[in-house]
């Protein structure tokens, strides 16, 4: 059910890699067991075993697979492509990490996690953090109304890093903020029907 | 005085390229008028205009300018690099990114902006930021112990995201969190030696 974890999974399938998910029941605080932090200092999941490199955080393991498994599958980070492209693919990598993660985190948080974990959604919390992320999607709404996919006219990882939470928030009545943006929506309906995200989504426990 | 604007400055400054600094009066809200939303639509700083390419997110611009330019100046990316290496050096950008940037950026607004700003610094809120970026640097203490660099044997642009940052907090009381830990701190007089950073800090009106 991590998104994090999502995010690895969702590469890995992208590429048609082959892997082993390793569970890390985090109730009994597995993860902060030093055989576990000997993998990731910072005790969370996931963490990625790739032969004789380990290697943590979500979007480092997930760019670390596109560069080394770039012959692989669809080429993620576009290696090919010219510097107006590589410039775009880093700035969308860098709105979903630092504008679009944030407040929907927050909001998935406060409306699908907090109940499962016994706590009340707080109507205030998901008022303050849907308008923040309305606005971020007034910007993607624009961007995707010109260009098919975030980076210009392909695929990439910056697509793909917004998929896990997106998955979450289209399950809760704040799906609106997506359905009521035309391009964005549109946007969700071809990457979330590509095969590797399909069989990523039927993974998920929800 | 940007942190953001310093991150892209130090990386120019590091790759010997010319540039010029166009000034943006947030004080008057020009980052949110028209034509500045033009090159970035989220009305922030920097942006970088590199011929055609226009640019936002400090972090994008800089690793464009490491990739776009890694014949001039040193390889901030380590592109020539083995597996190991790229692993390390994309886990220590996102660690920069999610777990060493929201506690120290929230500690330099404390005690250095907010004063600044007109207001008074909050002793709870340093005592938990603190605390949370004294945990944090509890993992580069015992990273640092083993490696040179974050990345490892070199100075990459993972080290150079959290110059502008480290920068500010050694200006108030709260530098104790680098210097009570002897290898963050070795780490710290290394890089903050090198000519481009003294260069970069220069410029910084503090």
């Amino acid at each position: 059910m991590s998104t994090n974890t999502v995010r690895v999974v969702a590469t890995l399938n992208e590429k048609g890699l082959d892997y082993e998910l390793v569970p890390v029941d985090l109730r009994t605080g597995a993860h902060k067991q030093p055989s576990f932090l000997a993998l990731n200092p910072f005790g969370q999941i996931p963490v990625l075993d790739d032969g004789d490199i380990v290697l943590f955080e979500s979007r480092a393991i997930s760019r670390y697979i596109a560069s080394e498994y770039k012959e692989t599958g669809p080429d993620l980070l576009r290696s090919g492509g010219g510097s107006a492209e590589t410039a775009a693919l880093e700035v969308w990598l860098e709105v979903e990490s630092q504008q679009f993660g944030p407040p929907i985190a927050d909001l998935v948080f406060e409306l699908s996690i907090k109940p499962l974990l016994g706590g009340t959604t707080d109507p205030a919390v998901v008022e303050k953090q849907a308008e923040k992320l309305g606005k971020v999607l007034d910007v993607y709404e624009e961007r995707l109304s010109k260009n098919k996919y975030l980076a210009g006219d392909h695929y990439t990882l910056a697509d793909l890093h917004h998929m896990p939470y997106t998955f979450y928030l289209m399950a809760t009545p704040q799906a609106k903020l997506v359905t009521s943006r035309p391009s964005v929506l549109a946007w969700w309906h071809d990457i979330s029907a590509r095969p590797a995200w399909k069989k990523t989504a039927a993974s998920i426990p929800i």
